[in-house]
């Protein structure tokens, strides 16, 4: 596997395997590498030539109160892990190299910003946003994959995409969860054991809603009653929303259509997690 | 000259000339091309193989009460122009093909856009600085040509480019004066003759305050003073601003050092033009 850190490096070897006709696939992430990312990775490797992956802990997406510092780091581990999948490239820039002194230019998708995520992390996505189009601007990939446990994050990707006509097609790649069924994510490894137990409450209260669906409940204040319910047993569990929504738009809707986003934060303690599963109606 | 106006067909010219080894010169306009274009059009063929230049009336950079409408278009004229410079490729896309319905992307460039024009035209570079990444992310040109008259935009774009890792060199260059002075510029067609006169007024009052400078004034003060009471002497002429600051960041300086941007705004009747020169000090 060859290791890139230098962004005029990465844009040369990207010139030359694009002019040589291979298709270039990339999967971003922030490192601490579990089974949901090397998902993405085994899913990229079917889909093109060449495979790169990205690790770089991005500063701009983390507020002054969020775990910038703290958020879990193992490049060695990494490393060994994309080797094993035979991954081509992995490129590491430094926080330097992607945010030189004075940097002030970002990229902000507004309506998709604004919902869920958006207010209890103000800046969040405009990182996001930024990073992304700068990481697609230096791999310049055919396509790159991202994960549907991060949903607004993806809609916000796709979306930049489209609207900053960038020549990358998005691939959104189903959530892996543990067998208990806990979404995996790179936080969970701020969990002791009962905040770990915890935490199982999340998808627990997606399957309950789900099932309300199954059995013909289409009221979203419904829905959410009772995920919240579920959640609401767990002490140790603090609700930050719970929301139904357009799976496009992430607007809220009253009613479940064919389709729709149950979407949900919760504290666990001080690990803040994330989840949501599609909403499917059988016509 | 071929002429292209789908965003797809765009891409695929540039990857091919690219790939071939051929060097994409680009020069984005709003049309009603004048000899300040065309100037950017012969430096553009000395710089590179293939020259593209695009024609594309920006909406998202005019605010609700400018004159997008009223601004002057001329397609025909433009495309014989260009054909007579022997321009490779007219890329003149349509509004919708570049603001597809629910545009919400933008780029924003934050500290230089706030100076000088900023306050004046609210959102003005944020839909400069989208649909300069639009176009570049769609042209991919190995290098742009963005004329000096609109300083505060070239500092704009140089700076998203190098902030969100666009793979392109900038190249500012020289604003074209018609014989007596005034800097050329597409909104000079809405001046009648009065106006016209009254308007020399603008490249008067920069001559008046370098002249100043040379005899060895350096209070940004004393001269903003004199390009004013320049101004001030044309009955239809009313000043925005005219600002000395630092030609990199444009931030204010009160001591002209080694080198500064003069800019001013001024409108005469309904037409808002804009000027500046580079203060210079000889060691």
């Amino acid at each position: 596997m060859q290791i890139i850190e230098d962004v005029g490096e990465m844009r040369r070897w990207s010139e030359t395997e694009r002019c040589a006709g291979r298709r270039i696939v990339f999967v971003p992430t922030m490192g601490f590498l579990h089974d949901g990312h090397l998902s993405l990775v085994r899913e990229g490797k079917k889909r093109g030539d060449r495979l790169v992956v990205s690790i770089f802990v991005n500063p701009a997406q983390f507020g002054p109160n969020e775990d910038f510092a703290a958020y879990p780091r193992d490049p060695g581990r990494d490393r060994e892990l994309l080797e094993k999948e035979k991954v081509d490239l992995l490129f590491s820039p430094s926080a330097d190299a992607m945010y030189p002194k004075n940097s002030q230019a970002y990229v902000e998708v507004e309506q998709l910003s604004r919902p869920l995520c958006g207010p209890f992390r103000p800046g969040h996505f405009r990182g996001v946003a930024t990073v992304v189009t700068k990481l697609l601007n230096i791999v310049r990939p055919h396509a790159a994959l991202f994960g549907e446990k991060d949903y607004q994050q993806l809609q916000v990707v796709r979306r930049l995409v489209r609207d900053l006509n960038l020549d990358v097609e998005i691939v959104g790649h189903p959530t892996v969860r543990e067998k208990d069924g806990l979404a995996m994510s790179s936080r969970n490894s701020y969990l002791n054991g009962e905040e770990r137990n915890a935490a199982l409450s999340l998808y627990r209260s997606l399957q309950k809603a789900e099932s309300l669906v199954r059995q013909g409940q289409r009221e979203s204040r419904r829905i959410v009653e009772v995920a919240e319910a579920e959640i609401g047993k767990e002490p140790l569990a603090r609700v930050e929303y719970i929301e139904v929504c357009d799976p496009e738009s992430l607007e809220p809707v009253e009613i479940v259509g064919e389709r729709a986003l149950l979407a949900l934060a919760v504290r666990i303690g001080k690990t803040r997690l994330i989840d949501n599963i599609i909403l499917q109606v059988e016509k």
